[in-house]
């Protein structure tokens, strides 16, 4: 397969939105849509949705638009959606029960395999169909399941550094976190940031302004 | 007070960051700091942050850096957590209930509280000190309580419009919306979207992408 350019994190970060439109223009039953359509729906200007989707081969009939079943597929290729990773959980609080237990991630590809927490209390304990193992047999719990690649970290912020390191030297290819602080994960780890925290006084200033 | 000319939403985003970095440096004791050195912690050029805090009215003394104390306190104003926003949660669910629990948005300057619920076997439980309120009460809460200026939706997506529609009209100024759809609200109603599957799919790409 041919090496394809990088792509943009801008560009990246847009197409979850695109398959959420096509999913429910697909439920609605709708067979083409244009990038003009696409264009009222998403917010984004038709020119910049024609750009994005040239990044990774077009997919769009000049006149025609996109075939709404087709376009969707690619996407989900694209996003990875049809692999399915194999994915832990560290931190077995309300955060990590409400991941463990949340259906989206599973029809985004991800299959959460087992549930890790430092505390003694809540080791041995059940989340959904998981038994809560103690963190101290992370890395044999890797070691023998080599075929996980993602770490879901839902501790706070003062181990979850220390972890991210353990979760790298074991293996693990991408760390989904949670955690309040900037990790920093070695070569060849990706890590996806979720900052609720920085979403919700994003909230708070345009409240604020609203009333300045 | 003067009216402040309209900053773009990528610095607003930015301004958490920022507040995470200088409570970090309060703590470890730092008093002063240079754009230099926040550059290095993080990851932005020291001439965007320079730029960034002009947006603002600059706040640093050139060649001496920023007061850590200072800028942090500014940064707070400007994000507005020293304004407490009195808020609900619609949807009782687990998502709801870790929202409910959380004390990094008592610190954000929010405090919760109602919830409310549509399932009968739910009203009525406990989520922390708060008792589930049915969602058809929702209006003549609202109207009893009209300092409630934020709505935090955690219910599935097939409902969340319909809420957000009676939250903006009882009179609601924010919504922070978890539901996975893009929410239209009324004029005047703010709406901060927190897209957990899309951050999983941007992870689900760089995965696929690594392996390309």
């Amino acid at each position: 397969m041919e090496k394809k350019k990088k792509v943009s994190e801008t560009v990246i970060r847009r197409l979850p939105k695109y398959h959420r439109y096509l999913t429910d223009l697909m439920e609605e039953g709708e067979d083409r849509i244009s990038s003009q359509e696409l264009s009222e729906l998403t917010g984004f200007t038709a020119s910049q949705i024609r750009q994005d989707l040239n990044n990774f081969g077009g997919f769009g009939q000049q006149g025609y638009g996109y075939k709404v079943s087709t376009l969707r597929e690619e996407i989900e290729k694209i996003l990875g959606i049809d692999v399915t990773y194999k994915a832990i959980v560290v931190g077995a609080g309300n955060l990590g029960s409400v991941i463990s237990h949340y259906k989206g991630f599973r029809d985004s590809g991800f299959d959460i395999v087992a549930i890790f927490d430092k505390n003694d209390e809540v080791v041995g304990t059940k989340v959904g169909e998981l038994e809560v193992k103690h963190v101290k047999k992370l890395e044999r719990y890797l070691e023998k399941h080599p075929d996980i690649t993602v770490g879901i970290l839902t501790v706070p912020k003062d181990g979850a550094q220390e972890i991210a390191d353990r979760l790298a030297a074991a293996g693990i290819k991408g760390i989904w976190n949670f955690a309040p602080l900037d990790l920093s994960a070695g070569e060849g780890v990706i890590v996806e940031n979720v900052r609720l925290v920085d979403s919700l006084l994003t909230l708070s200033y345009y409240l604020t302004d609203s009333e300045r």
